[in-house]
């Protein structure tokens, strides 16, 4: 295929879109591959379109490999499924919701658990029908808070979602394995610098879940690695280390004192350092009592109390998905006035035991440790109190932040904190969903047996703007071979009519051979046909230049930037041998 | 590629679905194509989602053969361009809205003429960028008042549209006539049995104005055609065929009747042959006068009198077409009471015209024509009133019926109505929507030119139903097989190892060769696997069967229905010839 760009619809701008912060953004808009209709909703134009489409191919090739099988549901979904299941509210304001003319509820898909099982449901019903694993390369919708970056995060969006269902647990681990080897697989096509992290499961449910970030500074996912054992984690799924219980024996009683004016962790330590209490006190052994209200989905709202070290702050993330599907918000002046035992800024354990109130405190805050905390009283702190004697909290909660350099879950070493972009998600969903729409087939024994479910996502669309992210360089796109939207960047830059012909006759051969071609025969100076060449990212640029009359014609790499004069009479093979690699 | 039954997501049904009123909703149903999620919202189980996918490439070859260019469009689109063309209001309750988390307007996308003409207007801004033609293959919405034949009225379906962008009228002609050729190709290669007839632009807009109908009893588009000229239009584009006016000379004097107990056209008809008028009367020769009230999006109601002769009734959709963008109701007895000068059953030209009431009569009520009709009192009707003479409408309207044998309005003979279904739709638009966003160029003069817009649509996701429609017979589907989801179904009707393992093997040779296959290796009757051969419609069907031990291999035409034994060393050859044909 031979693609004109005096023909092709493209325009490519010099300058970055004001609304761009990142790379990938700004060069997918220059460049001129997709364009802004609404907030976090693009349209693909040419060049666009076949990358994403090669992406697609790439995804299907691979599932296809596995064994799984395509299917395609809509993306217009009646509300019923999604009541049953209680994702209906549990979405939030994430979710599209809609009325067609007969007031009835409808929603635009942003996952298809509850109907893929109601559509296995529909289809099989004996233990012989299964394993089995179905996909969808979909347009799905999230009405995110913040739409970002493009395409990178948008509302309007393509996903590769596949759902596994197995009889036993054993055979939902090998589906569960089989799409993490498929995923890996996809993202060595794609070129993508990868790391796979343990993960929280979030409003899916489920149990096993592990994500695929693409390493990225402009990633949105924080993650922790160990570089000595190789254990990471999203952020959110880091399990705090705890630290050995001690013993209580030989521990000071707890005593109260008048802290004056240390409502903040920073007064409370310069006041315990001046109060001659035997140590030097950091923040680190002040315990902070953090009030929120949280409620389920359509229940209502109940204090919280979250206690953690003094030196670390709460990470928002962490907290919301250790409470998750439950919702939370800090409370107010009025809470406070309701519930006259909460006394800001010298809120402790004792008022909220007194009080019934529910207390989650950080997995440090073991047996044995002894705490300055609040005492409940206006201007008033107690020392030495200690948890398991003085106090028994109701559970430990992750809500505290994670370090650069804190312990590793796994002992191993130190945690080293990056970026990533999620591109990738694998869950081991279990009965959730099966369980919901009483999805039952007939067993070997006669009996019924109940599938267990994996989810399994990776973001299509995302995936363009993350392989644009992570190639591009200063001048512009770089795309791998196996998504580039042609084999060949062909520039004319020399206006004899010869070399014009000659590279007429070129492309038509290289289309001849089964390459896609981009023509730019344009009438702009070879400075302008260059520069967008860099832009627009094909790895192999080929330029029928000044050197034509000399029989020669120039292949220049994108990637390495590296050009080489070759004969034009040879110039063919060496185009061959270039792409084909 | 082998699809092994014994692993294909598929169960066919026995019954008939209960919705399920037409032979292509039953038997995709039957067969495991599509499955029903809401009213007119399917899902794609495989074999269906194959069956889409060959129809859209062969749409896609048709369009890049054309030279049109393929880009992506959001579903989910924002208010205001349809806000600014007025379409967000002219749709009605066909439209999708929906609100996001901040409160604004969405719609999911029906047709893309705004989009399409502000994209051009984004990207284009000389003459020399022109003429342009972009197309997508696209997931629409529209909410219909009645989904009807699963997937062949959906509210979300696939359709290919496409808009061309000229910068002078003969340049939108050639356009237009190159979709139109386009068409004709991707219905030919389909094997859709179509006719082209002409349309009325409707909501689109614009000027000329064709549809392509596949021939089906089931169509809800009723067309007509004239087979001596070959003339054919959708019934509403009918345009009557007039006749000529006559003289007024030694035409009676109107005169008045008492016709109590007339309200009908039947009981008017009695009383005239009874009342010795001096010729037979029959329900042409009187003038009913039907009362509408009628508003443009946005605007107030407006009484309108509609006079068309009484043997005919309205035609809904043809005064709907006449009508549009305005829209019409019946009057009620209220309207009544508010306009006591409409005396019900009595209704004449005179009161209409004395207050001031919009008149409008069918083109058969030329000057010179004489009618029966009511004379605005109470058992009163006016014989002998002349058009042009006693009463002068404010125009014509096309709202009668059209009926089989009436003149085509070429004058060559008869019409004949026939049903179809809407597979295509070519426009030319011209500058509604270009004026409308104010798309403009620099023309070669260095003066603004502003681009005239062809619009034209296919409707892929229809078209998978009107080719299961039009193909198949009593026993299930029958597929072309430039769409068929596999080249050849191969059934194993034999249990002998030999024979299996014969199976495999030319299995394995035909995927070798680049042939799809369906391999039938389940344990099930030959029975069941014929009949199940039968209702999934892949044109070649071959039988390894009892005629195994005996070296010979059974061919079966889904299509003629014939059967023949090859050699089974010659099965390979023969099944290549039979399918690339």
């Amino acid at each position: 295929m031979i693609t004109r760009l005096s023909h092709l619809f493209l325009r490519t701008l010099r300058d970055d879109p004001a609304d761009a912060e990142v790379a990938s953004h700004k060069l997918l808009v220059r460049a001129g591959y997709v364009r802004r209709i609404a907030p976090g909703v693009y349209s693909w134009l040419p060049l666009g379109l076949r990358v994403l489409r090669e992406v697609e191919r790439v995804v299907r090739e691979e599932m296809d490999a596995m064994g799984a099988q395509e299917i395609l549901l809509p993306a217009l979904l009646p509300r019923e499924p999604y009541e049953t299941s209680n994702r209906w509210t549990e979405y939030g304001a994430g979710l599209f919701r809609l009325k067609d003319r007969k007031g009835n509820d409808y929603m635009l898909g942003p996952t298809h658990e509850e109907l893929f099982a109601l559509t296995v449901k529909g289809e099989y019903n004996s233990y012989k029908d299964f394993p089995v694993t179905l996909y969808q390369v979909q347009t799905k919708y999230r009405d995110e808070e913040r739409p970002r970056a493009g395409i990178l995060r948008g509302r309007e969006f393509v996903m590769k979602d596949s759902y596994s269902f197995d009889l036993t647990d054993e055979g939902l681990t090998a589906s569960y394995q089989a799409h993490r080897d498929t995923y890996e697989r996809i993202l060595a096509r794609l070129g993508v610098k990868y790391v796979i992290v343990s993960a929280t499961s979030g409003a899916m449910g489920g149990s096993a879940s592990e994500e695929f970030l693409a390493e990225s500074a402009i990633g949105e996912d924080t993650y922790v690695r160990c570089l000595e054992s190789g254990y990471a984690a999203n952020v959110e799924a880091v399990k705090t280390l705890a630290p050995e219980a001690i013993p209580f024996d030989g521990l000071p009683d707890a005593k109260v004192y008048d802290t004056p004016g240390t409502e903040t962790i920073d007064t409370l330590v310069e006041w315990a350092n001046g109060a001659d209490l035997g140590k030097t006190v950091t923040a680190a052994d002040t315990l902070k009592n953090i009030m929120v209200k949280t409620r389920v989905p359509g229940g209502e709202w109940e204090l919280l109390a979250i206690g953690i070290p003094g030196d670390r702050e709460v990470d928002e993330k962490r907290l919301e998905a250790s409470l998750e599907p439950a919702e939370y918000v800090l409370i107010t002046e009025t809470d406070f006035k309701n519930n006259p035992f909460l006394v800001k800024g010298y809120i402790g354990p004792k008022a909220l035991q007194e009080n019934g109130i529910r207390y989650l405190v950080d997995p440090r805050v073991v047996d044995g440790t002894s705490w300055i905390t609040g005492a409940d009283e206006e201007g008033k702190h107690v020392v030495g109190l200690v948890a398991g004697r003085d106090f028994t909290p109701d559970g430990t909660i992750e809500a505290a932040e994670v370090r650069d350099g804190d312990p590793s879950p796994d002992g191993a070493g130190p945690l080293v904190a990056a970026r990533g972009i999620e591109v990738g998600h694998v869950f081991q969903l279990g009965r959730k969903y099966t369980d919901v729409f009483s999805v039952d087939v007939l067993g070997e024994n006669g009996k019924p047996v109940r599938p267990t479910m994996g989810s399994y996502g990776i973001g299509v669309s995302r995936l363009v703007a993350v392989i644009a992210e992570q190639m591009h360089d200063e001048k512009g796109l770089r795309w791998p071979a196996e998504v580039s939207p042609a084999n060949v960047h062909l520039v004319i830059a020399n206006k004899d009519d010869a070399a014009r012909e000659g590279a007429e006759g070129l492309a038509a051969e290289l289309d001849g051979a089964g390459l896609s071609v981009i023509l730019d025969d344009r009438k702009a100076s070879p400075g302008v046909k260059f520069k967008d060449s860099e832009l627009l990212g094909i790895p192999l640029v080929v330029v029928v230049g000044r050197g034509w009359a000399d029989g020669k014609v120039e292949l220049r790499d994108r990637f390495t930037g590296e050009s080489r004069e070759v004969d034009a009479g040879g110039a063919l093979a060496e185009i061959l041998a270039a792409v084909r690699g």
